[in-house]
């Protein structure tokens, strides 16, 4: 399928990583093996515990697309031009968009999480506006979570943009909290890989996330001003990695407090909510949450008086992309009267 | 210094986390407290080993910015804007870019990265065409490393617009190698964060990362056309997060190998030096990296036929971004003759 005479790298290749002996190569000649993999090499992580951050979690997919899937051929329907500079958002549907929102708990060390119901009112009223499909899940237990997941994996979604899972709930370094455990968010998202979501293959897989990654706390830094300062190509096919595609947008930093009015809702999905109601058909994503990072960053501090080591704390989201096209929500025509 | 009547939160706040205990909390009340602290809790992930991501290394800063220092108060200057869109990039100098560049390793069982100095040459003239003030390091030890870092977080960057610093090696999940040992790079980055190197406070930090982060293999899904498819605000002072304006862009995702053609160099670097100097000055940094994205994923794909399992394996970028405005390389007048 790989264009190999055009684009394709064809000449020999390293990986940067270790205990993988070269053999023999040549740099000048094109046909040279690249070498051999030792015995244990290809294996020898896939055992580890090495999904405790926010991205640290996409390494630990259980077997997905590993080496020992290296041998299938997956094929999909190229829904973009190769080169094409943005997605394609001018599918019939703009597609689902599944919150998890969890405000009560069995795991009693788990308080109740006031303020979520009008982050996930809010959440649902913005992107329906966007023209998603909005499915709301309240206080699921894992499997619940893990059954709705598996189902919306197993869809069509031929006729679909791109999908949106967002999950409001506690979480630490590397978990989030169902209504009656933790779980690895690895385990939802790596459901839509391109390998076992072809229908979702090379369009945007977007997930965020309000949830704790841990207790520590960031006191900030004051910006002031200083005295004098005034500043103010497209062929038949190509092959795209199964794990490109993806964003994740988590409220906090790995191993940081994430901070929840219990009015108004979290810091971030206020943030969220409120640039996606003002910029979401005019800006693209990333552009988009670096907005919602600024105002996270700059206009929310704690205010816990009677807790001083909680008081005036700062937080700063993270974004972690691996879009490779300009991702917009322009206006998309009223879905027919027979749509599902 | 944070302005309270006006945009920063002064109702109660909660944070999503386990273990904190709300106590008499009164959502309607202005005044209520947040809680009050479990004894143990502040401190409970100190000690983890949760720096094994590309971003979990983000959290593992050796007690920077954490709890304990949340008495301190800092204060930087202001370079921009509260609520620009823009990173002030107008700054005399544009800023130091520094490159280690490992191509020999003292450690027994690290081959040498063949090509490695195509991608520092590369990088380097292209990081001088957008004015950065330039040094390249190669084959580093941990401790030269380390007191490079130190010396550039020890520098006044007043005049300057951002750092950047690129790291060219082997890697596994979670750490990067020198010539002679393994590190994590959190200890690099944490001491650019705003309390430690206030000059560079609301400046974009921007860390470019070749290396492998594990050994897993990403067999790709081949997109193919379908038969019938024809788609183509400002006061005084306000206050950051510490750890506000980094960027990370590592060249593979967390648990996958990092590709290198030992003529061409690095698929990563490639892509990234051709887009920066394709699109540096026209595009902002995440739109670009966008593009870099775009450019490993389709463009790139590993010929070693005589390793059938290493053979015909795709790539995808991780970028994760904490950066709160538009970066845009825009043109710089050419500095002073007496600049040092």
């Amino acid at each position: 399928m790989a264009d190999k005479n055009n684009e394709i790298e064809i000449e020999i290749e390293s990986t940067d990583q270790v205990g993988i002996r070269e053999v023999a190569t040549n740099t000048d000649d094109l046909t040279d093996a690249f070498g051999s993999v030792g015995g244990a090499s290809t294996s020898s992580y896939h055992n580890n515990s090495y999904g405790s951050g926010a991205i640290g979690q996409l390494a630990n997919s259980n077997g997905y697309g590993s080496s020992a899937s290296s041998y299938h051929k997956y094929v999909a329907k190229m829904v973009t031009d190769r080169h094409a500079a943005e997605y394609n958002m001018r599918h019939k549907h703009r597609g689902m968009a599944i919150i998890f929102n969890h405000e009560h708990f069995d795991v009693p060390t788990l308080k109740s999480r006031a303020g979520t119901n009008v982050d996930c009112e809010n959440l649902s009223r913005v992107l329906k506006q966007l023209d998603f499909d909005v499915t709301v899940h309240k206080d699921c237990r894992y499997k619940e979570i893990l059954g709705a997941i598996e189902y919306a994996a197993s869809q069509n979604h031929e006729d679909n943009d791109c999908i949106l899972v967002a999950i409001l709930s506690h979480g630490e370094m590397g978990y989030i909290y169902a209504k009656d455990m933790q779980y690895k968010l690895d385990n939802i998202w790596s459901l839509f890989t391109a390998n076992h979501c072809p229908t979702l293959a090379g369009k945007p897989k977007l997930f965020f996330i309000q949830a704790c990654q841990g207790d520590r706390l960031d006191a900030g830094v004051t910006m002031q001003r200083g005295r004098t300062e005034t500043d103010g190509d497209s062929s038949m096919s190509y092959k795209i990695p199964i794990h490109a595609d993806f964003l994740i947008a988590y409220s906090t930093i790995p191993g940081f407090y994430s901070w929840r009015n219990t009015t108004r809702g979290s810091w971030f999905m206020q943030s969220l909510c409120a640039e996606l109601a003002a910029n979401g058909k005019r800006l693209d994503m990333l552009t988009l949450l670096t907005f919602v990072c600024q105002r996270v960053a700059v206009d929310f501090e704690s205010c816990t008086p009677d807790t001083p080591e909680m008081h005036q704390q700062k937080q700063i989201p993270c974004i972690t992309t691996m879009l490779t096209r300009i991702l917009l929500f322009s206006d998309k025509q009223k879905a027919p009267a027979g749509r599902v």
